[in-house]
Formats: structure tokens, C-alpha cells, sequence
């Protein structure tokens, strides 16, 4: 790979999500090369990427340059290309543009779907994990309600316009509250021709309640403002096939949808060579208390790749942004002080709590000592969006498009550009 | 196709630019049923494509979905689709979705690329007709200068950051304006260790001068605007092939390129089974002084896909979206005076002028009785498109783009979203 080598340790980071852009960002570049590799040239915000799927948001609004982020970082490089080995002996990686050496390897290449095996659902449903899956959902669910307005096929558009949601994690819950609202308030002018009635949205979760990491209160709230904005949700259910447009799951419900949306499982997601590596609950990397890989050196790895087990956390932490973004500013400061030969200490998660909103005014919050729902949450859910997104440019966008959508019920342009075409089996 | 049947004449039109749109505004649905079919759901606002190629606007800020513009018209309505085949004999046109009758059918299918039958060229360039190739322009140019970063191969980086240009109309001109822009003021920012001074904008025209169908002094200062900016013009020049990523021409030049732009030949874009029809210059079909194709019954061909042959015009008239406009209101009037059994007046184009940009501060705009250029000129091209463009909410997002970047010189966020691949001989 074409990069200068200077004298200094070199740090490459994979990945430049929520955990690898902290590093990239806060990393002391007096001390350090840092080398920065992502296949995308963009960060994305992907708890907001259902507003993507769902037409609210543009993608450029969720999404911000690597190299714009970078700008002014010394002795700090960005290369667009996928890493396709770790030669943890040599320490080096190798890269579609050619090898690099490291110093110092941090590995932040976050999650991907876990579809537990199952082929059929692989390759037709819809994920929701990054910017390209926002816009085949978008263009789907869109070209879907165009398909239906012509066919006489009661069945076909039964089957075009329900929508099959696996998951009702925040994701799963999200988007199915936004694309209630899209069946309440926005298509019915959209398609005056169309008898809405017939779309339907199932969630469908396999633990006994949505968001079933927050407290049972919350659970309930959310379920209960779903059930309100028509949503039908199916708990302690979980998919067994999709085959021929039919769901079927493991008890007696069955459903017949065109669109597949895929918000389950997820497994954490790195480049293969990483042999002596133990791997771990949710296919992640184990780890230390100091983020380091067990039995690997110099290698450390964040968010949602990795898994700390330790005393401290013996059941490891959640995949969740904030863990990541913890993990990026602990590491960056941890590798720092390391460069000064100063004590390493261990990272401590601060659990500031979780979130998840469902459509209009509504929203559960739950922070370190209290709870609360309702507009007031609703609130708090956009205040803190707005400020995680990256880029002055971003937060005006999507405060101003909230706004616009709030007072005009009509979010969006609902562009069908460059359609998903579902893939066929090889 | 699922369209309600009513006792009202019914009027079909093919195609939702500047002349099919027109048309389905302006028309008296009182006196018809009015059926608009396009292959995507959005107008797209062609003249502004050039600064979505060039990462400077967002796809959603020139199109503007078809739904939302007739959302209040009464019968009225819209069906994406591709049509497949006219049959004028029992006035059906027959669509992907199913058949249709029409009382009167409106072609207003635009033009499509010509390639003067080289299948090298049209398979590896990169045309500039829809959003759809505009994002795959963009991706290819930015996706380029990550590619130049990686390689030592001097050759092959020169390649990479060579950009040539087939055309020199208003298209070519102003996408060599806005890529020159990108060389001197923008990719420097974001490329800190590549010398963009290898970068070379080449334009290539058939025609002696730049902006062939303006006044000669307008061409004059396009010309002398863009060697300001470093763009290498090539008049009196066209290409001949392009095979291993080396542009030849009918001279001694030849380019070594992996980006050939083509913004050069049109021809007229309509479904078969006219045959009846007379086909004129440009692949365009005849019509009378009514828009009326010649020896077909109820229909009408609007914009550039039709050509006007008259006493008032032996020439018809130049392939412009101001032509387009004034003939899709023209038609809706008169078919709203045939339905009151008024009589017929022939279309009258009002020629006010034709203008282009040539990066920033400077524009060419020539008036019916004046002409000018300069930084007023250009404030008067930004009017005019602004106005000209769909959507209030569209002539905001542009207004403020533009604004930030005259005064932030940073235009837009360069994501590659869903990157360009090149097509292989199947």
C-alpha cells in the first residue's frame, strides 16, 4: 500500500465506524502514524438509517466523508478498499491495494446479519445494516405500493403491500413505527387510488417482548404505541423460512409478504488470518479488559467485533454505538499514555443508558436512575441523535427535514432511484 | 392496466419531462381523463444533472416525484412503467403492466444517447441522461481519485485522473467548469498527498467552437473561461473509438482515459410501432405545425423526441427544454380547446434565449435582443434555474447549496453510495 513510512509506530485501524473513527479522530498523531482503511468513504450513522429505508431522510444526511472528518489530522492517512487478511505473525495486513505493515492493529469492522444458516432468508430478505440496504428497502417498499395499484390479484397485492419485520430490537421497532406513519399519514396522498387498509406490518420477535433489553416498562409502552399505530406484533415467535413469499415461523402464523426486513440477529463481522484468536458468543472477538484480542499481540478490537470477558464483564457488553464509541476515545487515550510509557488501565463502560422512539411524539428513554416516555422523550431521542451525528452540515439537514416533517406530515420525496432487483440463486 | 374507465375522453402520456409534465398539469380534467406513464417516479430536472455528477447537488434536489406534483389533480393518474409497444391501429399502447386505450396519445419520451453506432463507446463511456448515470459518474470520479492514490504507476495514475469529455454544448461545458472547480479548489482539500496538478480536464467537440449554437462572442468567452479554469478544448475534433482506455480521434490526439464523459449526439427516444410515422434528422419524428406526428392518427409527439416541419420551421426547432415546456402547455391548451370544439392554432415557439455557466462567477446568456456574461450573467443562470426547477422545497435545498458553497468553496459531501462498475461484454 502506498503510504509514507516515517518514524513512527505505525497504527492501522479497520473500519471506520462509531469505535474506529474515535481512534482515528482522538489518536496523537505527534506520537503516531495512524493509517485508516474502510470500504466505504463514509461514516455512517446507522441508528438512523431506518429513516433512510423509510424515504425520511436522504442518505447524505446520515452519512459524512472520511476524509472531510480527517481533514486536518497530521501524519494520518484514509484508503478506501476492503482487508481481505491478517498475517498476525508478520503484522501485516493484506488489502485489495496491496500490503501494509502495523505497529499497533485495531480492528473495528463492526457486525454483519446473521441469518442462522438459513440460505432462503439470506438471499431474499433485506437487511438494514448499511447505506446501500437502507436504499434497496426504500426502493422496494416503494416500488412495491406502485406494483400493487396494478394488479387485480387480490393475493399479489395482499403480498406486496404486507410488511414482515424479524426483530423488534430498536431497530425493528423503529422502523416499524415509521412505516406506519408512512401508511397512516403520507401514502394514503401518494396513492389516492389505493385501498391502505390492505397494508399490513408485522413484527415478528423472538424474546416474550419488544425491546427486550430495557426494562419491562418501557417494553410495554412501545408495545403499546405500536399496537396504536396498527403495527402487529408476534413475541416468542421466531422464523424458520421464506420461501415463495411465505414466512413461516415456528408456531401456527404464517405470512404471506413480498418484503422480508431482516432486523435480528447479527454476529460480529472481521477479516479471516486472526487463527490464535478466541472467538466468542455472537461470533466476537474475545478480548481483554484493555480491549486487546486474547492470545494475539498488538491487536486490539472494538465494538461490535469484539467481546470483553473479564471479572469485571463476565458476560461482555452490549453491541451498541455507545460501547463503540467508548472503546475509541478509551483506546486512542490507552495508546497515547502507552506512547508516554505510562500505566495502561483497563476501559470502564459508562452506561448512559438506551433509547428507542416510536413514530411521532413518542419515545421510551431509560438513563442511569429514571425513565420516562412519551413527547418529552421524543425529544430527548432527537436532541441526542442530532448531536451524535457527525458534521455541522448533517445536524442542520435532519433537524430541518424533523421539522419539515412535523409540522407538514410529508417527510421525504420517496425517489425511487436505481431499484432493488431481489437477486436470483447463481 | 388497472385504470378506472369513466366517460371522458382519455389522453395517455408517455414520459414525465419538461413537455409530459407541462401537459398533465395544464390539461382540463374535467373534459378528459389524463394517464401519465414514466419508467421512473420522479421528473428529473436534466440541466442540473452536470453538479450531481460533479457531488455539488443531491439527487433528491433536481427530481421531484411525479405523485407529489399531481397529488391535487383530479382524474388524474400516474403508472410507472415501461412502454413496450404502440399499436396505432386500435390505439392501445401495450406496457409491462398491461394494455391501455387512449383517445389521444402524448409521446413526450425525450432523447437518448447516440453513440454513432461504436459499441465500444457506448458500452465503457459514461453518458449524462439521467440521475441514474449522473451517480454513476459521481462515483466513478471520486472512486477514481482513491484508485490514483494507491497505485505508483504513473501511467495508470494519469489515466485515472484524466477526464475527457466528448461535446461541448451546454452539458459538456458546464461539467468541465464544475470538474475544474473540483481540481482547484475542492479535491486538494481532501486528496492532501496527491498532486492534483496530474489531473486533466479534456473537451472534445465536433463542431469549430464551444457552445456551437450561440452567438460567436458568447463562444468566445466560454472558451476563454474554461482555459482560465486549465480545461484542454479540442475543437474540430471527434472520437473515432475507445478501446483499452485510450480515447483515438480522427486527428493526430489521442487521450489515455479511464473516464470517457460522453456529452455529445442525441437522438430521439420512442417506443416502436409508430410505423406509419415519418422518422426526420436526429431520429426524431415528424410532425405538423399542431405537434401532430404525420400519417398517424391522435398523436402527438412533444419535446425531442418529435420535429416540427412546417413552412414556419423547415428547420423545426433546436432540442431544448424550453421547447419542450412551451409545447407540453401549447398541447394542453389546444386539447382543451378541441374538447370545447374551438379551433386549432399552430405552436409558436418563443425563443428567450439560451444561457450556460462555466464554473463560478461566470455565465454566458444570450436575450432575444441582448447579450451579456460575467458574474450577472451567472446571478441571472441561477435565477432561471432555480425558478425553473420543481418544488419549493427543491429551490430551497439547491438555493442553500449553492450559497454554502460560494461562500464555503465546499460543495456537497462526495459519499460514494452504491459504487459505479463498469460494464464487461456479456
Amino acid at each position: 500500500m502506498n503510504i509514507p513510512t516515517i518514524d513512527l509506530p505505525r497504527i492501522v485501524v479497520i473500519g471506520a465506524g462509531f469505535a474506529g473513527l474515535q481512534v482515528a479522530k482522538k489518536i496523537d498523531t505527534n506520537q503516531y502514524q495512524l493509517v485508516l482503511i474502510d470500504k466505504n468513504n463514509y461514516h455512517t450513522f446507522q441508528p438512523l438509517l431506518y429513516q433512510v429505508s423509510s424515504a425520511g431522510l436522504e442518505p447524505d444526511s446520515i452519512a459524512y466523508p472520511i476524509r472531510k472528518i480527517l481533514h486536518k489530522k497530521k501524519n494520518t492517512f484514509y484508503r478506501l478498499t476492503n482487508v481481505e487478511h491478517i498475517d498476525t505473525e508478520k503484522s501485516i495486513i493484506k488489502t485489495a491495494i496491496g500490503d501494509i505493515f502495523y505497529d499497533q492493529l485495531v480492528i473495528a469492522t463492526g457486525a454483519t446479519n446473521n441469518f442462522f444458516g438459513n440460505d432462503n432468508i439470506a438471499l431474499h430478505s433485506l437487511p438494514m445494516k448499511s447505506l446501500t440496504d437502507a436504499l434497496n428497502l426504500r426502493s422496494k417498499i416503494l416500488g412495491n405500493f406502485e406494483k400493487a395499484l396494478n394488479t387485480t390479484d387480490l393475493e399479489r397485492r395482499e403480498e406486496l403491500m404486507n410488511f414482515v419485520i424479524v426483530g423488534a430490537g430498536p431497530t425493528g421497532v423503529e422502523l416499524a413505527g415509521a412505516l406506519a406513519e408512512l401508511k397512516n399519514k403520507i401514502l394514503p396522498n401518494d396513492f389516492p387510488d389505493l385501498d391502505l387498509r390492505v397494508m399490513k406490518i408485522h413484527v415478528i420477535e423472538a424474546a416474550p417482548r419488544v425491546l427486550a433489553p430495557m426494562h419491562e416498562n418501557s417494553s410495554e409502552k412501545a408495545f403499546a404505541a405500536l399496537r396504536k399505530l396498527g403495527v402487529h406484533i408476534w413475541t416468542e415467535t421466531f422464523v424458520t423460512d421464506y420461501k415463495d413469499n411465505i414466512v413461516t415461523t415456528n408456531g401456527d402464523q404464517s405470512f404471506r409478504t413480498d418484503t422480508l426486513i431482516w432486523a435480528a440477529g447479527v454476529k460480529g463481522d472481521f477479516p479471516e488470518g486472526l487463527n490464535a484468536a478466541e472467538i466468542g458468543r455472537g461470533h466476537r472477538i474475545i478480548t481483554d479488559d484493555f480491549c486487546k484480542a486474547k492470545g494475539v499481540d498488538n491487536v486490539y478490537i472494538l465494538g461490535d467485533a469484539g467481546l470483553i470477558q473479564s471479572e469485571r464483564y463476565p458476560q461482555g457488553l452490549p453491541m451498541l454505538a455507545s460501547v463503540a464509541m467508548q472503546q475509541g476515545v478509551y483506546l486512542a487515550k490507552a495508546l497515547n499514555r502507552l506512547a508516554r510509557n505510562k500505566k495502561a488501565v483497563p476501559f470502564i463502560y459508562n452506561d448512559k443508558g438506551s433509547m428507542a422512539t416510536i413514530g411521532r411524539n413518542k419515545a421510551v428513554v431509560e438513563l442511569k436512575k429514571f425513565r420516562f416516555q412519551g413527547f418529552f422523550a421524543w425529544l430527548v431521542w432527537m436532541f441526542v441523535h442530532l448531536m451524535l451525528l457527525v458534521g455541522f452540515r448533517n445536524r442542520v439537514v435532519v433537524f430541518v427535514n424533523w421539522m419539515w416533517n412535523y409540522f407538514r406530515y410529508n417527510n421525504g420525496l420517496r425517489l425511487i432511484v436505481r431499484p432493488y432487483k431481489r437477486p436470483t440463486k447463481a
